[in-house]
C-alpha cells in the first residue's frame, strides 16, 4: 500500500539521521541552552531577516499553538480564526484547555479575510457591553491552510495592518511553511512573513525532520518569558539540541527548501494529472494537498493499491480524498498513481 | 569539559539510531495507531506481567505528569506529593496550569510514606467542612526519587494500599525508573509496580532514548479516552513510531536494563571512591544520582574539568553538589574523575 | 424614563424583603447548610417531583453555568449549545475558562434539535480520529432561549432521549424558567423539566429575587461532591441563608408562578398591540421578551420615554429592538407604552 | 445557642434593609452600571484619598481573590502567600483552578514579612534556570489576618517596597478590613492601604453588608479590563446595584468603621475577661476573632449554649476555639458568655 494520506508517513531527511549520528556522543546541556541551539536560532534570524527576533524551538504543532496563544492572551481574551482553523477543528481543545474561546470566523477556500478581521474588531470594541462578550486578542491564521491555499503578500499584508491597528498580535501557523513558500503561486518570502507577523512558527515536522517547529518572535512583547510558558506546557524538550540539529541540517546550505520544492514537485505532477484526466478539483491548492472529486468506483479501485485521507462526499456517486505530498514522496510512487488514474 | 551534571547529556543509545535508520523510509500511520508501537505496546505489557495495561508514549516527563494527572482528576481535586517531588519543585506550575493544586507533603530523603498519606486523606474525609478544601485526588512518587533514593517493595505496597483503601489512584513518576529497578538495594521489580500502581511511567529520555516516557495505565477507569488527553495536552506525536521504535529496541532484547545496569556501575565506583576518600554524602542514594559533599576549594578545582549540577550550599566551606551516570557514562571520564577527587 | 431593555430593573417581590427583614438578626450557620436553605430544598423537591435530586443555590447565571458545566465534563469534553446559546454569546468565555469549548451549533429561534444533537453525537462517535477533536459531552439548552421561544414536551422529550441514548447528561439554563412555564403556548411542566433534565436551574434574578439560581440536580452522578465546584468557582454564598430565605418565599405558596404569570401578562398585552398596529415581529415569541420590528422613526421617538434593548438592524430604515418584561412590570408602564406605539 | 463561631451568622445592618426598601422599585441598568453605583465609588476613593482608583464590587471573598489573582498574573506566574493564607488553605483551589500555583511561604501569628518575600523574589530571579520554577508575581496577605493579627504600617510599608523594587504588585485581602482598622491596635489608616497596595479590598459580607467585597484597584495597570474578569469569573451581578446600595449605606455617613469599633468593643470584652480569668491565648490577636485555649471540660460545658469555631487540639486536655464578634453581636450575649466562663 502506498500511502499518500498525510505529509508525515517517513521518517526524516537522511541528512538529519546523519547529523544525529555524527553528534551523538557529543555531551552538551540540556532544554535548547546548547551551542547548536545558539546557532541554528542565528541561522534562522538571517533567514527571516529579523535579526532581533527570539527563536525558539517545540516538538508539535499543538504544542507550539497552545503555547503561543496562552502565552500572548489576557484571560478574558479569545483567538480570531478560520472556523476550518486547526486549532479549532483539530487539536482537541487544547487552545480552550488553556482557558481561552476560539472565535471562529466563516472561511473561504480556508482562508479569512482582512475585512472580517476588522469588522469582528470593530464591532467588539464599538460595543458598550463589550465586557459580556470575550476580547478578540489575536489573530491565527495558517499558511499554508488546512486546505491548502495560501495568502497572498497583499491579502497578509492587510491582515497585518488591521492587528496592529488594533493593537492585537497576528500569528501565523507554518506547519506546512515550505510548501507555501515554494508553491509556484506564492509571493511572499519569509522575510515578508517576518515582517508582517508578529509570531510564527517554521514546520519541521512535515517538512523533513523527525519532529520540531520553529516559533519566531518578532514581537518583542510576546519574547519576555516566553520560555517559561515552554515549559510550563510541557514542550521543553530535554535534549533540546535534537530540534537545534535538525533544524541546522534543514537550514544550513537551503535543504529545507529544496526539499520543500521536491514536494511541490510532486503535487504538480499529481494536480496537473488529474485536471488532464477531467477530474474536478475541490478546491484549487496550489501547494502539496490536492483534493481531487472522484466517483466512488475509481475511489476504491485506487484504495486498493493507495491510501488517502477521505476528505467528505460530495454526492452519492462522489466523494473528495486528499492526496499530500512530501519532501520523502517517491517519484516512482507518483508514477504508479498517474499510471492507475 | 566532561560533564556529569545530569542523565541527558548525550543522544541516545547507538542501536537506537540504527533502526531509525533502517525504518526511515517505510511508510506509517501517524498518532502512534502504527505496527511498531503496537509491537511494543505489546512487549511492554509483557514486561510487566499487566495483560490489561494500556501503554502511552510521551514525549517527555512534564508533559507526561501534567497529562496523567489532568487526566485523572476531577476539577476540585489535588495531588499529595513530596515537596521536593518534580510536579511541585521543577515543572513551572503545569500541573496549576490544569487547574489542580499540587498537594506537597514533607519529605524524609525524597520520599512521603504510607502514613503521611493517610493522615492527609483521613484528615480531609474526617472535616465536616471539607468542601472548602481542595480534596486529595491522587498520591504522586517519583522512583528513584529527584534525589536518587528508592521506594521499597515493603513502602511501596503500603501507600498503595492507602491509596485504594480511599479509591485514589497511585501513580508513580518512572523518569529514572531503570536506574532504580537496577539498583542494588532495590527489591521492587517492574512487574510489581504495574501491580501497585494504577499508573506510572517508564522512563526513556534519561535512559537511552532521544526522548519518550512509556506510560503504563493498569486501572481501567484512567484508561478511558486517554488518548484525547494527549492530543488536548500537545503531546500526541505526528509520527508516533519514533517513540515505538526507541521502547522496541530497548525493551526487545533487555537493553533497556542493560543500559541501566551500566549506570549503576559507574555511579558506585564513583560513590564508593568518595566514600573511601572520606568524603560525606549529602544524601545516601543507591542510584546514578550521588550527592557528595565537598569543601568550596575541591568544588573549585573540579570544575575546571568537569561540570556538576551545583545543589547548595551547606556552610560557608562546603558545598553539596550533583553527580549523575547515565547509560552513555564513559568508563574512562570516570577514571578520570575518581584520579581528579 | 420607564426602563423594558431587560428583567433586572427592579429590587425584588416585597414579600422577600419584608422575609430578609423578619429574619435578620436570626443567627444560622453559613454556606447554606442553615434549616431555611434544607426547608426550601424540600419545597423544590416537591415542586419538581423529584425526591431525590440535589438542590443547590448560587448568586447567579454565569456562575451557575460555569460550575455546572465545568463540575460535570472531562477535561477534553465540551458542551453542544445553540450558536446564541448564553454560555456562547454572553459570558466573555466563563465556560472556556475552566477549560472547555462550546461547540456551538446553528439554532432556529434560539433553538436546536434533537435531530441536531443526535447527528453531532454520531458524527463524533463514529470518527475512528475522534481524539484529535473535542468530544461532545454535554447538551445544554435554554428555556425559554435567549430570544424568549421555549421547547415543547415532545422537542424536549426528543432531546432527552438523544442525550440518554448517547449518556451524556441535558442541561437546562432556566435563567426564565417561570416566564417559559406560565406562558400560553407552554406544554412542559416543572416536573416534566426535573424528568428529561439531568440538571437545570429555576431562575430567581430575574424572576422576583435580588438574586439568586436554584440548580436542580437529579442525575446522581453529577451530584457528587457539587459543592466542592461551588466553592472551587467562587459560588458558595457565605450568608446562603439569603438564598434560602428569597426561594422560600418564592416556593412556599406559589409566589413565582403568580410572578411569572404577571409578566406573561403585560408581555402579551404588548404583543397584541404590536400586533394589531401593524408591527411586524422579529420572532415570534410567546414569553416575555418581544422582538418588534421598528422603523427608526418610531424607536428614536420612543427612545425619548422608554429604554429598550436595541438589537440590531433590519435594513436601513428598520430595527429590532428588544422589550422585556418582568414580574415588577407596571401596568400603568405598560398602558403608556401602548399609547405612544 | 447563641452564636459565636464566625462574622456572618446574621443578616445586615438594619440601615441596609431600609434603603433596599426604599429604591426597591427604582429602575436601574444592570451590572454595577447604575448612579448608586458610581455615586459610592467616588465615596470610596475619597475615604482611601485615591482619586484615580477604580472600584468594583463583587460578591464575596473567594470570587474576589481568584479574579483579582487571575486577572494581575501571567499563566506561568504564582502568588507568594502565608500558607495559612485563604487562598491557600479554604478556597478549594479557586486559584489553582485558574491555572496559578499559590507559592506558600512560613507564617508567623498568620503574617509574613518583607524580608521573606525578599528572599523569594531574590532567590527566583538569580537562579539561572528560573523558567523551570513558577515565577512570583504578586504578594498576597491578609489585614486582618486569618488568625486576627494586623500588620503594622512598617511591616506594610516594608513588604510594599519590596513588591515595587521587583516590580510586582501587592494584593491585601481586607474581608475583615474594618475590624483591623477599628483595633487600637493598628497604626495603618484606609489611605496607607491605598497608597501601599496596589489592589485590595473592603469587605462588606463579614462587615454589616448581606455580601459584597469592594476591591480597589490603585495600580492603572490593573484596571484595565478588569470587569472582563469580573464576568469571566461568574462575579457581575446583574442587580449590581444591591452592592451599590450597600456601601453606599456603609460608607455615606461612617456607618462602616461604628460597626467595626462595635465588633472590636466585644472582642475586647471578652478577651479581657478571658485574660482575667487565667485563660491563655493561642494567639494575642487585637481584633474580632480570639482564640482563647480551654481544657476540654470548660469547653463542653460552654458548648452547650453557644457555639465556637473548634481550632484544634492543644494536648490531651486543652483546646482551641475561636470566638468571633462581629458588627452584629449583643452585647447580652457577651454579659452572658462572661458569666459561664
Amino acid at each position: 500500500m502506498i500511502q499518500f494520506q498525510c505529509d508525515y508517513n517517513e521518517g526524516c531527511a537522511p541528512e538529519i539521521l546523519q547529523r544525529l549520528a555524527e553528534t551523538n556522543m557529543m555531551q552538551t546541556v540540556g532544554y535548547g541552552m546548547d551551542p547548536i541551539c545558539d546557532h541554528v536560532r542565528q541561522l534562522i534570524r538571517e533567514a527571516c531577516q529579523a535579526p532581533e527576533a527570539m527563536v525558539q524551538f517545540l516538538v508539535g504543532g499543538t504544542q507550539a499553538n497552545a503555547t503561543v496563544i496562552a502565552s500572548a492572551l489576557r484571560p478574558y481574551q479569545g483567538v480570531l480564526c478560520a472556523e476550518t482553523g486547526h486549532i479549532n477543528a483539530h487539536e482537541t481543545g487544547a487552545v480552550e484547555h488553556t482557558g481561552h474561546k476560539v472565535l471562529a470566523l466563516p472561511q473561504t477556500n480556508g482562508r479569512i479575510s482582512a475585512d472580517q478581521v476588522r469588522q469582528a474588531l470593530a464591532s467588539h470594541f464599538a460595543d458598550g457591553n463589550a465586557e459580556h462578550v470575550v476580547q478578540p486578542g489575536m489573530v491565527y491564521i495558517s499558511m499554508p491552510t488546512e486546505v491548502g491555499t495560501i495568502y497572498s503578500l497583499a491579502e497578509l499584508t492587510a491582515i497585518s495592518e488591521v492587528c496592529h491597528e488594533y493593537h492585537i498580535p497576528l500569528f501565523v501557523d507554518g506547519a506546512r511553511l515550505g510548501y507555501g513558500l515554494a508553491s509556484p503561486a506564492c509571493d511572499v518570502a519569509l522575510a515578508d512573513l517576518a515582517r508582517l507577523a508578529d509570531v510564527f512558527y517554521i514546520g519541521g515536522t512535515k517538512q523533513g525532520a523527525l519532529f520540531g517547529e520553529a516559533v519566531v518572535i518578532t514581537n518583542p512583547a510576546l519574547q519576555r518569558d516566553f520560555r517559561y510558558n515552554i515549559k510550563q506546557n510541557g514542550g521543553m524538550l530535554a535534549k533540546g539540541r535534537l530540534l537545534g540539529i535538525q533544524f541546522e541540517t534543514l537550514f544550513a546550505d537551503g535543504l529545507y527548501m529544496r526539499l520543500s520544492q521536491h514536494a511541490i514537485d510532486m503535487a504538480m505532477r499529481i494536480k496537473e494529472a488529474l485536471l488532464s484526466k477531467g477530474y474536478r478539483m475541490f478546491i484549487d491548492s496550489p501547494t502539496n494537498q490536492q483534493f481531487p472529486i472522484m466517483d466512488r468506483k475509481t475511489y476504491e479501485r485506487l484504495s486498493q493499491s493507495f491510501l488517502f485521507d477521505f476528505w467528505g462526499s460530495v454526492d452519492d456517486d462522489h466523494v473528495v480524498v486528499r492526496i499530500c505530498t512530501s519532501w520523502a514522496t517517491k517519484s516512482e510512487n507518483v508514477d504508479q498513481l498517474l499510471g492507475e488514474l
